[in-house]
């Protein structure tokens, strides 16, 4: 795993490289540093049959990343465990490391260390990422009035998923959006330093449970409209766009944003926001009191304002179909 | 897991606890962060047939933590993933989360994060540390003229494996260095504020492997007298001592600390050490000028100064037997 660490960009923090017992970060004066964590094994999180190595070694990285973002973090590094069965040959260990690498330069991340070993069963990857931050944010800020906003679009690794448990090749764009998440951790930093955000999270098990979780950290209720949900391009030509929107609504490990900001104050940013980033920002909902609400705190209305079903909110279970 | 967060300590750093997408813990001035991984497999590094899965998580946690103590960091926390095979009752989840928060909590540390998932082959613990240090320490330290200590005693978790892989029942002091290894974290800030260490790593491959790390990484020789090995209790009945000390040399997982210091420092302080820790320290060698030395940078002698065989230093293999 280290030996292409080298490759990576070394942050200005990182004192002592891995290769001693530990990396050491010298941290900066004001900054919190920031953790966390996300496992992937095979047969539960991916399947070798639908995904190259390379993009299951991004992809894992990525997923890690787009935590730190939802503090609105910037990446410092990550510690990437592998364990591998034995009769996968070598060439698989450097795809899956070729992958990772890739995911923490788009990130400016370093790897900060690393295990391998061995395994009996299944692939195993686990990545530990550490970030920094002057003021993070939480899932926990948003108050009744706040406008609900989300970067991208959303759907298309659903989409992939569909597809690949239908035994299709998914089409082109939900295949890139499945293989290689975005973590908009640029973004989240942009409007944290703009001051718009009081309450975010990454969307990763689906934005009808991922709002709930914001809903119930802040104490607050979520109303989303359903009809506004920006569609990925692979859910676009969906005749029956209710069901899209459902699908975009309750598939998961899209990686965008989902955060709540003061009324109008996105409005002034959102052309240059667009504009940097290539990315759009769409209003879809408000945060309202927490009364006369569901337990998730979240209601679905339609474009007239009246309620509909909310979407399914079991995060993303990969082999249901 | 983070259902056992609340039984673990807090430390004053962690500004955001486990439960939003990633902890915050704020970085004190002057300190920097050290961060280390360890990735435990069924199987590889351990069996469920040697140990309760309360022992696995102590173990696979204190092995982690005992990498901070290395770098003469004190631990600040860790995140845990987890994967356990479906079969396996619910009951071995919370033994393994007992045994790893005992872990923690007996070195001040909190639970940051963590990830579980189902397993569809053998079990797998990661752990990731967290710690902080003003001045870290390195392996790459060592200057000729330097002593070489140890902490503790060697070779009862190597007793313990001879034992597992002939069937038998360790002797009890095997088992217990076995299950319960003491990351030696507050021993090795004790040395370092006295400003005594020039190298350090912890034994995890073994002492004849890790003397070799201090060795290529200072660019030094290692002189190391097999008979001053200090012997765990559970070698010390052995008729031949010989044996003994090569096993104690060659096996590994005692997580004691190896370490170098200047000349004649150490003996000044070292009953205060004693009577603090309740743990010997030993002088096993001297640091040499790295010629004429094999590729390992280590030499062994015995009392009278005459060269002897190295012991094994391939590492430790638990299946060896």
């Amino acid at each position: 795993m280290l030996d292409v660490a080298a490759r990576l960009p070394t942050p200005p923090e990182l004192s002592i490289g891995p290769g001693d017992d530990a990396a050491v970060l010298a941290s900066a004066a004001g900054e919190s540093i920031v953790v966390s964590v996300d496992l992937s094994i095979e047969g539960v999180h991916f399947r070798r049959e639908w995904l190259t190595w390379e993009a299951i070694g991004y992809r894992a990285t990525a997923a890690a990343l787009s935590d730190l973002a939802a503090m609105a973090a910037r990446p410092l590094g990550a510690l990437v465990s592998v364990a591998l069965p034995i009769e996968l040959e070598t060439g698989v260990y450097l795809q899956l490391a070729a992958g990772l690498t890739e995911a923490l330069a788009d990130a400016e991340a370093a790897l900060l260390g690393g295990d391998t070993s061995r395994s009996p069963g299944a692939a195993v990857i686990d990545v530990t990422v550490i970030g920094a931050v002057v003021e993070p944010v939480t899932r926990g800020g948003a108050t009744p009035g706040d406008q609900v906003w989300v970067t991208g679009r959303l759907g298309g690794a659903a989409a992939a998923v569909l597809a690949y448990n239908s035994a299709l090749e998914p089409a082109p764009p939900a295949r890139r959006r499945f293989e290689h998440p975005t973590p908009r951790w640029r973004e989240a930093r942009w409007l944290a330093e703009r001051g718009l955000l009081t309450a975010m999270i990454d969307l990763s098990d689906g934005l009808a449970g991922d709002a709930a979780h914001i809903a119930r950290a802040s104490g607050a209720g979520l109303r989303l409209r359903l009809d506004r949900l920006p569609l990925d391009e692979a859910l676009e030509g969906w005749s029956d766009t209710t069901v899209a929107r459902r699908i975009a609504a309750g598939g998961g490990e899209d990686y965008e944003l989902l955060f709540t900001s003061p009324a109008g104050r996105v409005d002034r940013v959102r052309d240059a926001f667009q504009r940097t980033f290539d990315l759009e920002l769409t209003r879809i909902g408000d945060a309202v009191e927490d009364t006369d609400l569901p337990a998730s705190g979240v209601t679905w209305i339609d474009r007239a304002g009246e309620p509909v079903d909310p979407p399914a909110t079991a995060g993303f279970d990969h082999f249901a179909g």
